[in-house]
């Protein structure tokens, strides 16, 4: 297994009453854009080992080759993030027909040095601290949207997102696209003027460098998750200042990122300034 | 919550040695296409509920608009599957900046009679059953699976999928992307020449339409999740001729579609005929 899939990180561990700083293994999360012939044709974000195969799988899924022996050449520029694929298969069409995500540019403010261009621009950076939240909240907030999800009970298909502030959700929302639940809320803060200061994004699922971008547009200063972020979630999170609670489970949970709205890490963190 | 937004279905339950036919209630799942100033801008997969806030929520995350008062005007076509947005904000550089996805044409074989054109190219229809498997066999693959995904088990943050045959792994593979790590197993099925006949795919997340119709696409005839599968992949899976099975926990899952691949349905169902 390639070193590049995973990442080390120090982070804050609860667990029953106590928390520790410690390191951590997460998950990385990379941009890889697939050149066609030279155009550019699809950004994929995916974990960066077999590449080659990722490729090759995606290009016959979408139909542009219907077997391995349509591509003349493959090669992969790893550290730059792209693969150039030579094929005399395509035609205009293809690029018409299916998923497309666009990175224009490095802009060098994660590590990965890349953010997705449109998010640069609406994303909001969280410079203060309007909100603290102790890890009895956290708890509390997770079990509650968990239990108020009935269509998630019922069926299991679905993500649930809920905004939140540390004593009561305030919208919860549940699709079965990951996305969609957090639109429906930014929908409804819209619509209904919503001021966002101390707000807490609860989430069912993964924090990947897409949610954890959209819940700083929304304009929430922490999201909790009962599941993982990615490296690059977390690096984005450094950047924007947004506090990340992964694995949020029964009396455990751990702290990835901004640990100063966490109501005993605060405290602890003066004490320890007074003494 | 909306009646639309979840299906009954006729499944078989296992259970600690027993199967059942019984009602089931699954996710729905639909597409909606988003048109702004009449142009089709996206078209989102979603949970058919508060359809108008996930497209004000999507418009702003995308960097559309910036407030709700710059749509002038927002109706819905529910049954068309179409949202219509009216702003003045809009400009034609906003179509080259973000996710898109085209769905073509209804060409009526699913219920909700809605397919996407490039998978209607490329599906392929399981007609005849060149596979059968034992409930045993189907507990032993996702054990086999979930223990073999050292990565998952490390940091928690990604999915898996697993090329399979009845009584034992080809190839598995993990990734943040649902659809990366099926891409990743086609690729090297494409580079290999793998004959597909027979092949089962293990997989750790929810079955949507999108999974479902990738998993046709790779040659599989069945599907195991330890998820849920949506109501519009099911529908899918129906007409493709694809036995899905999911919750496949423990000593229990669901068969939601083409159960003659599982071997003791397949026994009884003989045997019912025979007396």
């Amino acid at each position: 297994m390639d070193y590049n899939v995973q990442q080390q990180r120090s982070i804050v561990r609860y667990k029953r009453g106590q928390f520790t700083e410690e390191p951590d293994t997460v998950v990385s999360e990379q941009p890889v854009t697939i050149k066609v012939n030279g155009e550019e044709f699809v950004t994929l974000v995916c974990t960066p080992e077999y590449i080659e195969d990722m490729t090759i799988g995606f290009l016959a899924s979408e139909g542009v080759i219907q077997r391995y022996s349509d591509i003349q050449e493959l090669w992969v520029q790893e550290q730059q993030g792209y693969v150039h694929v030579r094929t005399d298969r395509w035609n205009p069409q293809h690029r018409q027909l299916f998923t497309k995500r666009y990175i224009t540019s490095c802009c060098g403010t994660s590590r990965q040095g890349f953010v997705f261009f449109n998010d640069a621009r609406t994303a909001k950076k969280m410079e203060d601290i309007h909100v603290r939240v102790s890890f009895e909240q956290c708890f509390q907030l997770m079990d509650n949207v968990q239990q108020s999800a009935e269509l998630f009970q019922r069926t299991g298909g679905v993500h649930t997102a809920a905004l939140c502030e540390p004593d009561h959700i305030l919208l919860g929302r549940s699709d079965i696209g990951r996305h969609n639940a957090l639109d429906k809320i930014y929908g409804w803060c819209l619509r209904h003027q919503i001021n966002m200061q101390g707000k807490i994004m609860v989430f069912s699922g993964r924090i990947s460098s897409e949610i954890l971008t959209k819940v700083s547009k929304i304009g929430c200063e922490v999201i909790l998750s009962k599941s993982a972020p990615t490296a690059l979630a977390l690096d984005l999170a450094d950047h924007l200042g947004i506090t990340t609670v992964g694995f949020v489970r029964d009396d455990s949970c751990n702290i990835y990122t901004h640990p100063q709205r966490i109501r005993e890490y605060a405290d602890k963190a003066q004490n320890s300034m007074l003494f």
